[in-house]
């Protein structure tokens, strides 16, 4: 059951241009996963966790642009269905591969291997993480990266090799336990992350108090990244965080962003990064310090007030009289001030396009989609809604649903296209929080250009409003704009950045204010769209987009079996 | 959600017999139930438990015989599927309906609503509970009460009402943790029970010791029985428990024996009763004593060493000066010597066929299956296997497999038939404890007489051997014989008692005993038979019968969708 089970390269395309054959080669990469619950002691603390062979995070997936992955992953959980998400992979011609249950597949039973088959288009970081119920917080996550082919040159100079780092929040109790709380009345809530995690280890403060607790565990001995003094590293972050919007840095070092979400940076230096759950960022840094010392990484909680300890790991320069793995001798860094919004906007409004590498938009859109982000009741229960409406998935996949014309499988009423912008106070709590559920969804006209305002607002306590990262399936959208306080149509389109927007997969939504972005609806299937947090996409906060459905290809059978699909219907 | 929704009483049949009328009715009685996480306190401790419509038990389903049930389960689970099993109805003609996880039916999904309908064919006392994984243990159980239709007379004398009685053991830690560990090597045990549960309620010892313990909530306040002094009761009392044997006392009561497993029993006088996970009895009490003070209900282990303290509940009489939940003045009973096995040995030799009722065994049999029953390992985890083979659930229900000539769902290879009956020292250790996992089953000749004989032996701890409940789905078997020691084939079937046999669907096999047992083969379908421990069926106690497969009727397509009956094949 190790990971990769090899590679097999092969020649994809010879082509005779003027008597010039440009050889292309891509190779297939296969997986074998077997999902199981293990005890693990990623923060030193024992504790139920939902694994990949094993191991929480999952192995790192490496590949070449253009190469096919298959991951065939067998669950043997006792009771528990999983998917798999491939977290910033298009999925172009292969909308069944995305790993989203309800919207694209049937979940994968215990005792099922579903394999996975995609090609990975575009180089870049990226991520996979389950996508059902919590499980990704249960630990179902982990890092692919996708290299330029060789000799291919990057925006930015040479590095000596790449380091990944997979952040993550982590708490004692079970997801079984989350979200029966959050469904709760009233609800139960359970709190701020025990730990932080950098590549799955951290280190519960309070470990005394816990008998199950051991520091010596060698699951939450603390990852180490080696340098060589004078080199330069290209450091791939991701966060898959269940919650916690993250600042991280690399004590004494200074990154140059290159990279974000699979798309080139105009590169930026910056003493800290902001990095929200869902996002990949790619930073450059020059092991240019004392190396007779080693240095922290760490990741702090930014955007909610503090309750867990710094995440740590250790910069260990080669060579130098420290140990590999010595503690540094200063305190970690604290990160700025959480309530610091400003500061993170402007980070968000720095990330542009590399200038050699710019993806010009369409000059305008076909079709412009208000959402308005607010916390909602239902008899009772706390809910996430868009225009008044809290998202439920439906069960029976959209994707199925919608191919086959299988009627009753979802509301075909669509969500409300706008919201009363001019009306509604962001800046309070709303009058009247009631909302109703839907799985109703957005259907897009085929290659259509779709602007969506993400609009933020107070939520049911005063004076609040979160940070939520909106990632969407399927595609990369342009980010035209951020802004504070209230949308106007009639006057903020005109702000826009259409000159040299990044393209991105995931976004942050600011405290009380909004984020719009465009994006072309050319990939034919049916696709999420949420807020990745994972308690907020549970408790509502998402939407579905369908396009061209009726041109995706046959549909492969293993992705049925359930709702609707249940028995050969 | 409510539980029952109404009985429909329909004309069944009407019989013009020599001008007389024979009126029989029957009604269909219809349950909603749906399944959800919820935080209860059954022992005062706070746990996330699977219940039904909000509860752990779930509602006694009282019908009467000839009845129709029809139970709608919806599962809102988040991520984990379910399958209810009702225990002790045979499923003449719907053995779809058994509730069976990879024996009948594929698993219910999470949103999906399956609809089980059976007939209640046989008066008597019955439970339903999880087959799947571990979740009977997490809170998946309750009762079935058929009661005979009005008018007709049962063996023994008329009683005031009666009571139920659902006795269960009760752990903090999630059943995932519970299976995680006995699947990990080493083994991480459980240990024993924190709690016994008298309806679900109990109350944990060390509650100070328990930051989520609250002695005042209303989910661990005892359960009360009311009675009239000089009337005479029927308890009706069922065993759900995970691991424990218990003794059951209604302290200052005697008890009188009338019916186990469904069929009456030649009245006999108890103490106390002895009663093994999966089975049920009813006793009469008269409610004789001093009315001016209440009693226990009491359950304590046997058969394993105490480490539970006794589980209670209060007998509480009308009109004398104790108040109705008034905390009887003694200690409550702490059952019998929990190793002295010749009592328990005793009492189920003492359970025979009434003798108005006894049904006639066939004299002989067509077929005996001998199962050696050992503790193995298999790659150093534990195992239990029967005839050296460990038993594992198929992928894809045997039912739908078999019924469609399904290729590689199982293994075709069956079981061994016997043992080294003659060689094999069932009193110590074995000397070569590996053993091999198979799903292969028995196939059984349709309406042949079956016999089998459950031969028990020392664990892979010396000096030991525990009591296994053995149930039989589809059928009841006549409990031809016990013994203690080793079973020898040429001799011991001599002594069968082939007069009174009881009939019953659970059966203990003793420490270092064998259980003789007799069934006619004519329930068209494919059955599960095993250990009734829900940690010994997980590690391979079981076998599976099948029966007259191409006799089934057409199988309803809802049970499919998993293995290899996903997708529509």
């Amino acid at each position: 059951m190790a990971a990769p089970l090899g590679a097999e390269r092969a020649l994809l395309c010879c082509l005779f241009l003027g008597g010039l054959c440009t050889l292309a080669s891509a190779a297939t990469r296969y997986h074998k996963w077997e999902i199981s619950y293990q005890f693990t002691s990623q923060d030193c603390v024992r504790k139920l966790a939902v694994t990949i062979n094993g191991k929480t995070p999952g192995p790192t997936i490496r590949a070449v642009r253009g190469d096919t992955i298959v991951v065939a992953v067998n669950n043997t959980l006792m009771t528990e269905n999983v998917a798999i998400h491939w977290h910033g992979i298009r999925q172009i011609g292969t909308p069944w591969a995305d790993g989203t249950e309800g919207v694209t597949q049937c979940p994968i039973l215990p005792g099922d291997t579903f394999t996975y088959k995609f090609v990975v288009d575009r180089p870049g970081t990226y991520m996979y993480h389950a996508h059902y119920g919590m499980q990704r917080s249960a630990g179902l996550n982990g890092m692919i990266v996708v290299e330029v082919p060789p000799g291919q040159p990057e925006p930015f100079g040479a590095y000596e090799r790449d380091h990944t780092v997979l952040l993550n929040d982590w708490w004692h109790k079970s997801t079984y336990e989350q979200a029966a709380g959050l469904a709760s009345v009233p609800i139960v809530w359970v709190g701020e992350p025990q730990s932080l995690l950098i590549n799955g280890r951290g280190r519960f403060v309070n470990c005394s108090s816990e008998a199950s607790c051991n520091v010596a565990h060698p699951d939450c001995s603390p990852a180490v990244f080696p340098v060589v003094p004078g080199k330069t590293y290209r450091f791939r972050i991701a966060s898959v965080t269940s919650l916690s919007a993250l600042n991280f840095e690399i004590e004494g070092h200074e990154m140059t962003v290159v990279e974000a979400d699979g798309h080139y940076v105009k590169p930026f230096v910056v003493k800290n990064l902001n990095i929200y759950s869902g996002e990949t960022y790619s930073v450059l840094i020059t092991a240019n310090q004392d190396p007779n010392r080693n240095y922290w990484l760490a990741s702090n909680v930014v955007s909610r007030p503090p309750g867990t300890p710094t995440g740590t790991a250790v910069l260990s320069y080669y060579g130098g009289r420290s140990s590999p793995r010595a503690r540094p001798p200063t305190s970690p860094p604290a990160g700025p001030a959480w309530n610091d919004t400003a500061y993170r906007f402007r980070q968000s409004v720095d990330t542009v396009a590399h200038p050699a590498h710019v993806v010009a938009p369409p000059a305008r859109s076909d079709r412009s989609i208000l959402l308005l982000n607010t916390q909602n009741m239902i008899d009772g229960k706390i809910k996430w809604a868009l225009n008044n409406v809290s998202f439920t998935l439906p069960h029976t996949p959209y994707l199925v649903a919608m191919k086959r014309g299988l009627l009753g499988a979802y509301d075909e009423r669509p969500p409300p296209e706008t919201y009363d912008h001019a009306g509604y106070d962001i800046f309070n709590v709303q009058k009247n929080p009631n909302t109703t559920t839907s799985n109703g969804l957005y259907r897009l006209q085929f290659s259509s250009v779709v602007d969506v305002v993400l609009q933020n607002s107070n939520m049911l306590r005063a004076n609040s409003s979160e940070t939520h990262p909106w990632h969407l399936h399927g595609h990369d959208f342009w980010v035209l704009g951020y802004g504070f306080g209230r949308f106007d149509p009639a006057v903020h389109p005109a702000t826009y950045n259409l000159k040299n927007p990044i393209m991105k997969n995931t976004v942050a939504v600011h405290p009380f204010g909004w984020t719009a972005l465009r994006f072309r609806a050319d990939n034919p299937g049916v696709w999420a769209f949420h807020c990745h947090i994972e308690a907020h996409f549970f408790m509502g906060m998402g939407v579905v987009f369908e396009e061209g459905v009726e041109r995706v290809g046959e549909l492969p059978p293993e992705i049925m079996g359930c709702g609707k699909t249940r028995g050969g219907h």
